[in-house]
């Protein structure tokens, strides 16, 4: 680990709620629909016997008096942090801290969420069960009793909850309670703080903190148990109405908690058996770190909620809340289908039934080739900025919105909070990108599924999407490229972007770009495979003949002069990119060997790739100083989560290993550059810049996959560097 | 006014919210539950056809442009304060700004609560309507269009809310909702701010802010007329599980703005007429403001919820936010009772059902007389401040908790969120007190009600409240002086408190308390009085007895050495308080002219209280020396609500006016000292230092009732200082 000193998620499945903490002096705490991470103050250690506090260093002032210790001072409170000869180990289902005799873990164990519809209502509500447990351990090797104490400033007033079976429980509000298993000498307790307990050991219930204290005899080892557990009653959407689904099963924090406890064994237990999956993967220390924190910002950014008795699955994206945001969607599907595919479907379906609208085209002015640099917000300067469309009404088709609103709000039919009109950059549409993810979830969808009824029923939903996308391309056949060059009536004479949207002209617009260009391939590979399944052969024939005239086109735009193929086909763009092997994802996912085999029908488009890649994967292109990989050689924003689907590319397709500097230049961004937000996403040198608190990189765990090097894949030797294979690629 | 840069609440009756608003550059906004108040931006002013935005100083960042434009700069934003010029002026209705041609009028119409067990559901439900109102006028003298503009940011995604009905409308979350009356022009927006809905022209539902604009011509006038609506569903307490009562009718806040928008004109003309209500009064401006500027804040803290059916009444206490605060019930009870006595007796009656309990009593050790200067949460330290009681174990009996819980928690029943055993100070016991109150409220019930049947329904409370404070001044009848002079056993050990719980000894113990002893006098008198409804007639004689007793005790109080009662009995206190005549206001407003009667059976004591007044209220003593009245000479702490009371006891019952200077510090101390928190209570030398965004001052309605003044008063000519009458008092 670089630091220690940062903040992580710990969340329940579906629950759109976090325990977060572990950034030092910032406290943490307990969230229903937090885009942030909470600020309670967090108390975590042991009393001793004169009242002194020794806490772990989270409470709220402990970064001071940690500073204060190190110039050889005291705390100004009675609290003292547990500085030296702390470490923290976040694996798979456990993130601990210890330090002397005091062990602090919190668990977060992942199962499939089992579909209602084919296990039953019951099988997801154990999956879904909203709460994180901890433990507090300490063996006392004083000689006076100490008291283990956890402690939570609520920031609100605190109160008991009766809670029978077997453990006793504190709370605030109607939605947050803590519960620790009963043991002899166990007290809950609720104050102004844990000082002013100890110091009167009695309930106060104006304050505002509460917690637990268990007392340690000289010489004893004792545990805290804990259960933190959520629970928001009634609907907490608008636009569709909805409310949690494990409100179903425990309609109150009492029965949430009381489920927690009978069930915290068997918790821990599989927290500790994630534990052991990630331990023993091929992973180096800073990849599993990665694939861990990842994964636990991922399920604090679910939600599964319940309209009107049916399912609905929402991922909400980071500290922007947007609801199922399909350029998400479409990385995190990876991580979905190896678990519950049907989540997959259930937003396929919500795109197809209020996110779905119909378009036309429009053909770009000639000049349209200058790249626009300009970023603004008013549609006024559209003028300004780029020359109106050459062409407009051209026939377009059916596409799918960014996402399906906000923070809680489910936008009107066939709108998104993102797009707006009259734009070129950043809050343009992405009507050809959503395409392309409606069309590569679906395939995902059935291959991992094997749900051909689904398919079946989706037949003229595939029609109209192979349409839109040839239309995308060109609505006449003869200027087809196989590449997507007009630009949606709902852009309103502004131009399509992708969602590299904050990135910079390479990755920003649409039309004519390498990164979508091999998505549309990817896109109609699926298609194809689609109408196959289906038995529709003409379909499948006209979706294989575009995807062969996008591969053309994309081995043609290789220019041996630079040596890869620049990020955008006009305008004399030189920028080299990393995500133009982005969507190879998709085939070497669903097992389309033979598209990805250098003797199959796109030998050439997978050779030219791999030599991109190879050419551009050099320090002063696309990569940064520390060994992390940089997206675009014209920009220092980066987005991790596509580094890491790059990353398995690269791989399992080519052979190309990322050097283990990259994976700790990778490490490095998220433990020390976004200390304060959990899993961030967007990074600019080393720094998280935006997109934190964010759901999308557990891409990583495509790296889980067993690992089939290339034969003459190396191990890269030199920091910084990649080692491209020797000749041969994955077949 | 001294200054028109102050917060103010602005709020439906009973429904816990408030919009919030006045202090420059603090923003304001609105908040349901909030015991501070919001601090969303707030944009309303008018909007250039350059872009300028031209706003009321509300907006974050108003102080700093206020600065700069002083400074003969400019503002960083396009925004610029509208402050040169403008006035602000609140009567009982509206609170309205003008500068230029631009008026903001917020209107808080107040009409009395219908008993619901009464009039019907129907009565109660049109009165509680969860909506404040405004307009936003401007005549535009300019030549060129402009924009008037309104706008939240509410920190929060917003969206269109579908209202039909002649009325647009926008919210946030579930809860909050804005709506404006139709008209040629007028349009709702979501966007980052006006300003980028300005150069946008449409909605961008990713932005937290929301509001509407309305074209102004040149040379024309328009008004806005808004609708702000709160509705929060399901369940919000826990302990007593209950919602809010007007979700009965208005389950959603798209149907509380419909109904809004349809009464839009009843409310104004309400807050109208209350306006003419106000300044048709015989106080001056100071008065007027504090009466009004009170009576929002109480209805800001006011909550009626639905408890299975039933209404239950709460007032929450402030920022601090605990539920009907005993000692806070039985000083609102006079605006109560003018109004709406039933949501006395729903207080009275949950007193009753959950909130009492019967104690034991403890006789205080011979040298309790040294009083305690020493406040500590730290029971285990009483042994230090205090001698054990000298006996425990007396007969007690029934009593009330000082509170029902805090924050939306209904404490167990018997309990108060407050309370404390083990102390001498802040926190301990005000179990004597609350006894008071209760019979201080039921007999002021009774008298404004008339509703005898309820009377006789608690008669059996009633001869356990008599038996209570007989005990509570000696269980053993020779050694009884009218005065308490016990202790709770739940105290144990500890000494009870007053309400005047963080002012300094002269208030703070309930024992042989001038302020406790007349209190007690009065509730013995309301006994009496009830008793003889009743027609118990021995009871009714108790109670005499006690009454006589304890006036005859502080009757021999009176120290001619230094013209006044000392504040405490014992211990050699000469601290001189104006709330000794505080309970004169019980058999006031109960019309017991008799016991007030110069001529009748407690003439002694209402002399020597007037005498004790007059030596009291002069510079030195208890005025301050801006001529605020000061309860305390020991103290500078004061409590507004209490002097207001003493304010109107001085002149109904004693002819003593305050002097005009009086009342315009009283208005500094709020419009000056609490400017960022609304109503303030608690007063250290003319700053809020505690009891802020509190209800308890709207004892300053009791200012309301026709003046009396008694034969022979002349007004006070001299600043800071009070006139006596010449001899004669009222009759």
């Amino acid at each position: 680990m670089h630091a220690i000193d940062f903040h992580a998620h710990h969340s329940p499945l579906g629950a759109y709620a976090s325990f977060t903490c572990g950034k030092f002096g910032a406290g943490g705490g307990l969230t229903i629909e937090g885009a942030k991470p909470a600020t309670q103050d967090l108390v975590i250690g042991w009393i001793e016997r004169d009242g002194t506090v020794r806490a772990l260093p989270f409470y709220t002032g402990a970064v001071q008096d940690l500073s204060n210790f190190a110039a050889g001072g005291t705390s100004a409170s009675k609290r003292q942090p547990l500085g030296d000869g702390l470490t923290r180990r976040m694996s798979g289902g456990s993130d601990t801290w210890s330090v002397g005799d005091l062990v602090f873990s919190i668990y977060t164990p992942v199962v499939p969420l089992p579909d209602p519809a084919v296990a039953g209502e019951t099988a997801l509500q154990e999956a879904i069960l909203p709460v994180v447990t901890a433990s507090l351990r300490l063996t006392n090797h004083g000689s006076e009793e100490r008291h283990l104490v956890f402690g939570i400033g609520a920031g609100a007033a605190c109160y008991r909850l009766g809670l029978t079976g077997g453990a006793q429980a504190v709370g605030w509000g109607r939605d947050f309670g803590i519960a620790a298993l009963d043991q002899p000498g166990l007290q809950a307790w609720v104050n102004w703080n844990e000082q002013d307990w100890f110091e009167q050991r009695r309930d106060h219930l104006l304050g505002s903190s509460c917690g637990f204290v268990l007392p340690v005899p000289a010489g004893a080892t004792r545990e805290l148990q804990l259960v933190l557990g959520f629970c928001r009653q009634g609907p907490v959407t608008t636009g569709i109405e909805a409310s949690y689904y494990y409100a179903r099963a425990h309609p109150t924090v009492t029965s949430v908690l009381a489920a927690g406890a009978a069930r915290y064994v068997a918790l821990k237990r599989r927290a500790e058996e994630m534990d052991r999956e990630l331990e023993a993967s091929a992973l180096d220390e800073h990849r599993r770190f990665l694939v861990a924190h990842a994964e636990r910002s991922y399920w604090g950014n679910t939600q599964l909620l319940d309209r009107g008795g049916d399912p609905l699955w929402v991922v909400l994206e980071g500290e922007y809340a947007m609801i199922n945001t399909f350029d998400l969607t479409v990385d995190m599907l990876f991580y979905e289908l190896r678990r519950n595919p049907w989540t997959v479907r259930n937003v396929l379906d919500l795109f197809v039934e209020r996110y779905g609208y119909v378009d036309h085209l429009a053909r770009p002015a000639a000049d349209a080739k200058r790249l626009s640099h300009e970023f603004t917000r008013d549609p006024k300067r559209l003028a300004a900025t780029v020359s109106p469309p050459a062409t407009t009404g051209l026939p377009g088709g059916l596409s799918f919105t960014h996402d399906m609103g906000v923070q809680g709000h489910f936008t009107p039919p066939g709108t998104s909070s993102y797009e707006l009109s009259g734009l070129v950059g950043c809050f343009s549409y992405m009507t050809c990108e959503q395409l392309y993810n409606w069309v590569l979830c679906a395939t995902g969808y059935v291959v991992a599924s094997g749900d051909h009824a689904w398919l079946a029923a989706r037949h003229p939903v595939l029609l109209a999407c192979l349409q839109s996308a040839l239309n995308r391309d060109d609505p006449e056949a003869s200027r087809r490229t196989g590449v997507a060059s007009l630009d949606s009536s709902r852009c309103e004479g502004g131009w399509e972007i992708t969602t590299y949207d904050s990135l910079d002209p390479s990755l920003g617009q649409a039309r004519n770009n390498l990164y979508m260009a091999v998505k549309g391939w990817a896109a109609h590979l699926g298609l194809s495979r689609l109408f196959e399944l289906i038995g529709d052969a003409p379909r499948k024939a006209d979706a294989e003949v575009a995807a062969r005239r996008a591969a053309g086109t994309i081995v043609a735009r290789f220019d041996p002069a630079i040596g890869y193929i620049p990020a955008v086909f006009e305008g004399g763009n030189v920028s080299a990119i990393i995500p133009a092997i982005e969507a190879l994802v998709y085939p070497l996912e669903w097992k389309l060997d033979k598209a990805l085999d250098r003797k199959g029908p796109y030998a050439e488009l997978i050779e030219t790739l791999g030599k991109h890649l190879a050419a551009v994967l050099v320090p002063g292109r696309c990569l940064f100083a520390d060994g992390g990989w940089k997206l675009s050689s014209t920009s220092d924003n980066s987005w991790m989560s596509k580094i890491f689907i790059c990353q398995h590319v690269a791989e399992q397709v080519f052979g190309i290993v990322a050097a283990p500097d990259s994976h700790a230049a990778h490490a490095h961004w998220q433990q020390v550059g976004s200390a304060e937000w959990a899993m961030c996403d967007q990074i600019i040198a080393g720094k998280a810049i935006g997109s934190r608190y964010y759901p999308r990189c557990v891409t990583a765990d495509l790296w889980r996959e067993k690992v089939r090097p290339a034969a003459g894949v190396r191990s890269p030797t030199e920091p910084g560097g990649v080692r491209a294979p020797s000749g041969s690629l994955r077949h």
